[in-house]
């Protein structure tokens, strides 16, 4: 059987030294990822090092309110900084459509990359689920449970619904120059669905994603969209058909053992904690991810993004360990 | 058909003037807790204001750890702060046995609470889970992702497994002695299942938390336990299967709709963002809690812990909405 490709979400970032030199020439977080050369060069760094199947272009998700008017900022070592909105009102100071001049930088280096990645490497663009992106736009930085978005939406529901709606115009046109740029595939991040009640799944975040699909495919009707969405308690087949993408991420906290029952590609699951922690528990937990997902297309990644902790050499091993049922390089690692 | 029985989950706490007042009198959070007749009064509060079914303890998971020999305080505004357990060394660190005499004002709070309940309103106390307990330990403080319990968990597995024995040990002798200060049941909170991986949920959180259901009914054959396992994606009837607990608390995120098809009592699930929030949308959960758990016997309740910003009025229109549905209330509201 041949090993699955695999390529961890947030692999170009802060766990490399190479990047952390990078990040050293940037005045800012959001210079490196509007300056095409670096981000690129960063987009470029973990294939170089690891030969990762798919190259995820460095950048953020929160370039969509920055592009809608909502500037952002990073605070080194705590996270994304946005003007909160409070009320219904923060909409009116909400751009009418998505600036994507201001994303050009983007774009451009999703072509800087295509031109010098290996034909065997894929380049992925994304961007992230309404819900997701809302939620820092609407607490103004990142909470651990979310209750600034979840109060929004209970007290202004209407407000709250059209920040969606223009959250899903904004990534279907974002996308969409993604894919013109070069991408091959995108994947839709829904971090925070474990945020949402049940009975509001539907209306918050799978038929937002869902629009984001269906608005890509009209103008690309082949474009490959990924869906992560972690939490929420539904099966990687519900997303699917929920959504309408080609393959679902599946978080970490899922077991991996009888999910692959349907025909979903699916892309997952390691734990991030178990690749930072490495050792036997790492071993363990990436023989479960390979037999778990046995049966069905499976993408190996994390469930989550690698965190910045993580030792240069658990990744080394996990590529190894991934990659040893090749029986070409089993074969040669024998010889 | 009668309503069911209401509590709420922190009752007993900031979003009352009156607590607000008491906490004023007492130099720091752990001395409010540490002082009977200031923990008894805060118990009581909400039960005078708002005539619940149920009086939980005012108190926190947190003076086991404190019992233990981890000291404990809390940052005003902040959250709790103790000596993080960065290696199995932490553990050297830790007595042996919970002192049991630095609880006694715990254990004299719930006799003056008894004094003074009316009969009808049920006395109850409560511990948090080894899991949730051993993370705030192993960080020394909360997290929004559990990052360095699971870490400490995958890294040193037999220092990990040796906390929650002794976890699961304290909190047996804990609630025990609950029970015999006059407490009628207890909850086991397990605030973060959501934060383990699936292959671990028996291993890190059900397992102990059925452990101390057992201990405790080794001498108290008829304690009555809840427990209240927040994400892990299980159904109240595995939880009670795998825990023996008598009810199961389900959290907010679940839609109570179609869950009530087994025998066990369920406890939940409002939105505590739905109570903050008011008007139509708590209105509309409300009642979709109300029939969801159609079926069963049900003990309202939030689906996690009343935040600080609920306004008063907000509860008491709760209190309507619950009990309207008897028939007597009703009849006397009409006449």
């Amino acid at each position: 059987m041949d090993p699955p490709p695999l390529w961890l979400m947030r692999q170009a970032g802060r766990f490399l030294p190479e990047y952390r030199a990078l990040r050293a020439k940037a005045e800012s977080f959001m210079h490196l990822a509007y300056d095409p050369r670096l981000a690129s060069e960063a987009t470029l760094q973990p294939i170089r090092r690891f030969g990762f199947d798919g190259a995820i272009l460095f950048s953020d998700i929160l370039v969509v309110p920055d592009a809608l008017g909502r500037k952002v900022t990073f605070v080194e070592g705590e996270g994304p900084r946005l003007e909160p909105m409070l009320d219904a009102g923060g909409l009116k100071r909400l751009a009418g459509k998505i600036d994507l001049d201001r994303l050009r930088p983007v774009f451009e280096a999703i072509g800087r990359v295509k031109r010098d990645l290996p034909d065997a490497c894929a380049m992925l663009g994304f961007c992230g689920a309404p819900w997701t992106v809302a939620s820092y736009m609407i607490a103004g930085r990142g909470t651990p449970d979310l209750a600034p978005s979840r109060l929004f939406a209970y007290r202004h529901p209407e407000a709250f619904a059209e920040l969606i709606d223009r959250l899903v115009d904004a990534s279907i046109l974002y996308l969409r120059a993604q894919f013109e740029a070069g991408a091959e595939a995108v994947q839709i991040f829904e971090s925070f669905a474990g945020a949402i009640p049940r009975p509001y799944l539907e209306a918050w975040t799978l038929g937002p994603i869902r629009r984001i699909v269906e608005g890509v495919r009209a103008d690309i009707p082949k474009a490959r969209i990924i869906a992560f969405v972690k939490g929420g308690g539904l099966g990687p087949e519900q997303v699917a058909k929920a959504t309408g993408a080609n393959a679902v991420g599946v978080d970490w906290s899922v077991d991996p053992l009888g999910l692959a029952q349907g025909t979903t590609p699916l892309q997952g699951n390691l734990d991030p904690l178990a690749l930072a922690a490495g050792g036997e528990a790492m071993e363990r937990a990436v023989e479960h991810v390979l037999a778990g997902f046995g049966g069905v297309p499976h993408i190996f990644n994390l469930g989550h993004g690698i965190i910045p902790e993580t030792p240069i050499e658990n990744v080394e091993r996990l590529v190894q360990l991934v990659r040893r049922r090749d029986p070409v390089a089993a074969l040669r690692a024998a010889l």
